[in-house]
């Protein structure tokens, strides 16, 4: 059994900090559990353009306000707590945090915590990491 | 993109209820993502033991405060916002809610909707559901 803490974590290298947003990596690859698991921060105010074209992802908004677009269609949902989105077709979207958004994400592939996002805001393919 | 809300979703049949606990399926298998995602409400008082012997899952305390127990070492972990625990073993354990706790939860392999909990505290293999 693993046990981690989010506050803990957040005091090691499994957080990962970038422009806007931040990533607690709570299982990785290398905990053999097939997905990996993220506690992700998108600070107020702030905008991101994502698109896993290696991976599925889902998120679940813990707490905050925001809103996804999809960007293939333009449509836009709003994020509050208790919404989850999937990027079942590794969909390229625009997230928006209007407040501080905490959300849980789950990544299949799991990301091994080498990756870094590439400018076309997605992760290199767990081959070429 | 999948976009579910959990307060919509609790008044659909993806809101399972059982003794002491229920769970809002927001993924399922059958969404293809290689995983399923739940959000779990363990009522206050409440003790269980679960043992997925087919399955891996993590379980993020979104709110609410209890422990959970390792059977096999008796080991006890306090569970509060922020703790994430993975049976990466299978682990047979008891979870107990002094407060209720809400628990986000990823399974691989997804979890189809179909399966029920047997006298063991287990889930059936997805080629036995």
């Amino acid at each position: 059994m693993i046990v981690r803490d989010l506050n803990t974590a957040r005091n090691s290298d499994r957080l990962v900090t970038t422009e806007g947003w931040d990533s607690t990596r709570l299982l990785l690859a290398g905990d053999g559990m097939g997905f990996s698991f993220h506690i992700t921060r998108l600070f107020a105010g702030s905008t991101h353009e994502f698109e896993y074209k290696h991976h599925f992802e889902s998120v679940y908004c813990v707490s905050g306000e925001g809103s996804i677009e999809d960007l293939a269609t333009g449509q836009v949902h709003m994020i509050k707590p208790g919404v989850m989105y999937a990027l079942d077709q590794h969909d390229r979207h625009r997230l928006s945090a209007k407040s501080e958004l905490v959300m849980a994400c789950c990544f299949n592939p799991p990301v091994t915590g080498q990756e870094v996002h590439r400018a076309d805001g997605s992760y290199a393919p767990t081959e070429d990491a």
